[in-house]
């Protein structure tokens, strides 16, 4: 179960890192909306391991195939089937993973969960999973964009203790793919590219933060009460890999502040009712106020290392590991696809929800 | 849309701060279960308004009354009907609001979205709707502990910038409703009653960070990939009114380490598999590990405050609002209680959804 | 669980018949709809009991009363909660039903999967259950006319070996109303009326069929390919107490026809797609064709009768039962209301859900 | 939407006539239960068309490929994904179905809906669709044999006003596979094929009945009030291309008796509460009583024929259409393992969902 995600823009992921690859249904899509693997295909290239000197050198093509919900290059309103093959499989590169649990992976969790686990590269936890995510958020991003004109963009904003300052009103894409890091400010940029460098010669990782962007949103997107914007949002952020926090607009840092100090004032501005400051982060009482939304992702270092660690074999023995083969020094860059591509997926949900109750 | 939460353990929330009253039908609680209203009320007398100097003075008796699913004090397995009249009606005290939005409060993007809203007391939008959750969350609470022996509990560890050291492992609820902003630090209690008295006395508000547990967890509850325990607990903590931000185990903080610091070295202790640290905060994977869950939830200073402040009324004219009345400086201690009903409610789903499938 | 249905209008009842009361929380119903308690109490007073010499001659007055989800007689788009108390609790009628399983009831069948069961009245099994479906129909039907046009009505077309003649086309609510048993054609209701007389001076009862009707729905509601329309009917229908089959259009009289006597043939008749024939039912591949919709569901006699059976008690010993008390020899009159509101909650969700889609 | 079935073992269909293929991702299979294609072929086989001389001689293999979800023959409780490879594409079969709107086919009410549709061999709702359905079902029904010894099979009982007597309690599937049309009386059978062959001849169709049956299924699965068991297999039933009606138990020939007649006494036979009659179908209230469950579904005669019918095109003028090539004259034996499919899947998501709450 856990495999869907969403109520209207409905997807449901499939696939192991091996065996025959890896997929994703979406349902609900609306019919008439012009559709092929070229709008799909440049966000997984985004995702896919192998693209920089900073990434996994593993290389994976990732080519999507729509099998189903299309017809003459449009959408037809049934479900539409998205699948990647796997390929480069090497059985030997992660034998050793059959007998002992990765720390911090979800090898021990998958074996006490199931009492069986596709071990190699990790089956089902695999961050390959999120190429269903993707394909079917690219598809999310371009109904946005086409229908309700809301762009939804991510960059990666922090590196370990390095910090870019963003505005998350003006970042440009353009600046965002600049670079190999995906960070929008190249100054900041260069630093994390040497900080990622230095960690991968050690055989080690790094983890950051990454701010997702939703412009253009209509005021009135979002339930009450448990289905709140920022809600699902959070949702979607921490069933990411490697995810460990969510705070959308003020945030953590918004506590520091009294709420004399802390609260939008509305203002008409041109005819609509706008906030003078967004510490809100476009959302109240979890429904949009057409303010920019934003929010910021941690996500933890990489738990693959190329060092020697403690660990328990399959038996329960205390044993070491010690990472081989590729290595994946941090997973921001390509991360920041995945970002785009659930947040897209919320917001897509929620425009139909409101929709059918209130349009 | 958006007032039910949960797979199995299912409830549905609805109630206007004014009007009939609030309330919750609980679906799919196991049969059995002794249950009267005495194993309820406890928790909303801990949810309520009054019950403190550092509260709101407004004072709900809140006593609410079980009106379906159970039967000579045992539950039926049929839905669990739970309601708390409302009281205490002034609809002069809320008149302005019946023409003005307040700032960061929900009065706005309700009416964007609905184009009608309950606006005395702010309707859904108020806080009485946490009561149906909190009054669920002790069902859950309850057979987390006879089932499986689990405990859930919450403390409030920071408001504004002061900050307790607080040991997910070892704090215990005694000393956590030792004080009335329910910080188990005594020393740093006192301080934090006496910022939240300076800010009421400025008509001010203040807001912190609550720290949620769940202990005794087995391995292996926790769906991949999307209905992950983390994620699952993000959004019950982004669903609660005035959160700002989520984090579990090392969370933002753990960004600054590597991977090598980060992992969590895996070690048989007594035979079974545990973690010689917990960054993983009890989950690995979406998927529990055994080991303490723990996370913290960002809560905004309260947004009603007793100053004027700039804003729009319903014809979208610039004016100006001052609160009145009733004036609650801090939410964080009663947010605590609901902090532990959602987390007691992410998780009996939980574990009800593993049974049915690896049970 | 199972006490919801719908996706997007979504009811969700509870209660015993016995106990606090019964009622129902309506998510997703549409804002700004004019709604109070006198658009809901009629279709309650035709379900009751005791309207009429041939139901069971209890009276319940069930009052129902709009507990959330409505500020100045309109809806505010949140969850509307109704409530039914509960009266006329005479345990010593029912003392017999606690150490006893009465014979095709639900008394055992509830034993056996909840190690618990509500004797007084049956509890949840208790066709009071059906109030919180009525009331929440009574607001799809009233949608359904101020939005779309639509019209759902019911009549009784059998009466065990009695069947009457009529048009889904063209048959009148007010002939239905008419008389007491329900049949628009006067003449045949007379001969039911003395039928279930007859049967109810024995003791004994008697079951029947019901016609559902629904027109003015447009083409395109409904989804392929689980949730067609005649498959939600059909679900819709046998969710109800006592019921044991259902045929749209042609039903199983269909199968007696050749595909070229049987099929639809479609031409334009005044600008439109309409069929010549409406073997159909209004329904092609799922989807409503602009014919309208028509459907039979079939009621077994009621299984409560004055007389002796053999059963077994609560230790599984052989025994016998003699019902007591009070009598409803024929539950069909009482039936239509519930068939309607089923009809128009199947309907409405539709709406909503093709709405949210391709709207 | 509409294109995901049950609850806890939820399957997702996918796939046009024509295109990439057909498939299906199941999710919430238990984990460690064996499997390969070899368990899921012979039911497609048995689905197939041209697998005889009373089907259609469109000659499709259907060779189904596992591409998630098992590792080394066993499941992983991950989803299984399932896909056929659509073969045998010749439009110019179809081209005039690119105009035209066949009648008593979904064509027209796929264009009311979504202003497009896959015309080629009827798109999404091609009866290709269930071998999805089929595929997830096989699963389904070696689950339930394994883990609870339930068995579920299905038979032809009649074909146009030809009859068989079979005994839901007894008839066995070597009978039904013994010869074409799948019905265990041999005798009828023939004069069944011989029906077929008849209208075949004429370039007509005909249509029949199947009776489900559900052996093995133990006291307390099913939910009321709205998840009932008969009412989740009428939705399944009626979900099926083609079908018209459904009755339980006794069914509609049940409103001729009364209820002294009807209903089902209980005695203790052997320790256990079992019924001396089964008018029930093994159902009381929703939920299974541990008798046979034996239900009957009614399909329509099949609408594409060999004849010239009336009809409107795309521009919704009045023509004509002649069916040309590939015939299917009775759709019933193909059907057989649709229903059977549907059954065991609502078998198996209700076993789950008793497990989950009362387990």
């Amino acid at each position: 179960m856990g495999n869907s995600f969403g109520q209207l823009f409905r997807l449901t992921t499939w696939g192991e890192s091996h065996g025959g690859g890896v997929g994703v249904v979406v349902d609900g899509c609306p019919p008439r909306l012009e559709l092929s693997e070229a709008d799909i295909q440049p966000d997984l290239d985004r995702r896919r391991p192998g693209q920089s000197t900073i990434t996994t050198p593993r290389h994976e093509t990732d080519a999507v195939q729509i099998l189903s919900g299309t017809f003459e290059g449009r959408t037809l309103g049934t479900p539409i089937s998205m699948w990647v093959k796997n390929q480069d499989y090497r059985p030997e590169a992660y034998s050793e993973m059959a007998e002992k649990f990765r720390p911090s992976h979800a090898d021990y969790t998958y074996h006490a969960k199931y009492g069986i686990r596709a071990w190699p590269g990790g089956g089902r936890s695999s961050a390959r999973e999120t190429i269903g995510r993707v394909a079917a958020g690219a598809i999310a991003k371009k109904l946005l964009k086409e229908r309700w004109g809301v762009s939804v963009l991510a960059c990666v904003v922090q590196v370990q203790d390095i910090l870019a300052p963003v505005d998350p009103e003006s970042f440009r894409t353009e600046d965002v793919e600049a670079n190999i890091v995906r960070c929008p400010n190249a100054e900041v940029a260069a630093r994390m590219v040497a900080r990622i460098e230095e960690v991968r010669s050690q055989g080690n990782s790094v983890g950051g933060v990454i701010l997702g962007v939703a412009r253009g949103v209509p005021p009135g997107w979002g339930e009450p009460v448990f289905d709140r914007i920022e809600a699902d949002l959070a949702k979607a952020m921490l069933s990411l890999p490697a995810s460990k926090g969510f705070e959308v607009g003020s945030g953590f840092g918004g506590v520091l502040l009294t709420g004399r100090d802390h609260n939008d004032a509305f203002r008409n501005i041109d005819g609509k009712v706008r906030t003078t400051t967004n510490r809100s982060g476009g959302v109240q009482g979890g429904i949009t106020n057409g303010e920019t939304i934003y929010f910021r992702t941690a996500f933890k270092p990489v738990a693959t290392i190329m060092r020697e660690q403690e660990t328990v074999d399959a038996r329960y023995q205390n044993t070491t590991l010690t990472g081989r083969g590729r290595h994946d020094p941090c997973v921001l860059p390509r991360a920041v696809p995945m970002v785009e591509a659930m947040t897209a997926l919320v917001l897509v949900d929620h425009a139909l929800r409101h929709h059918a109750q209130c349009g």
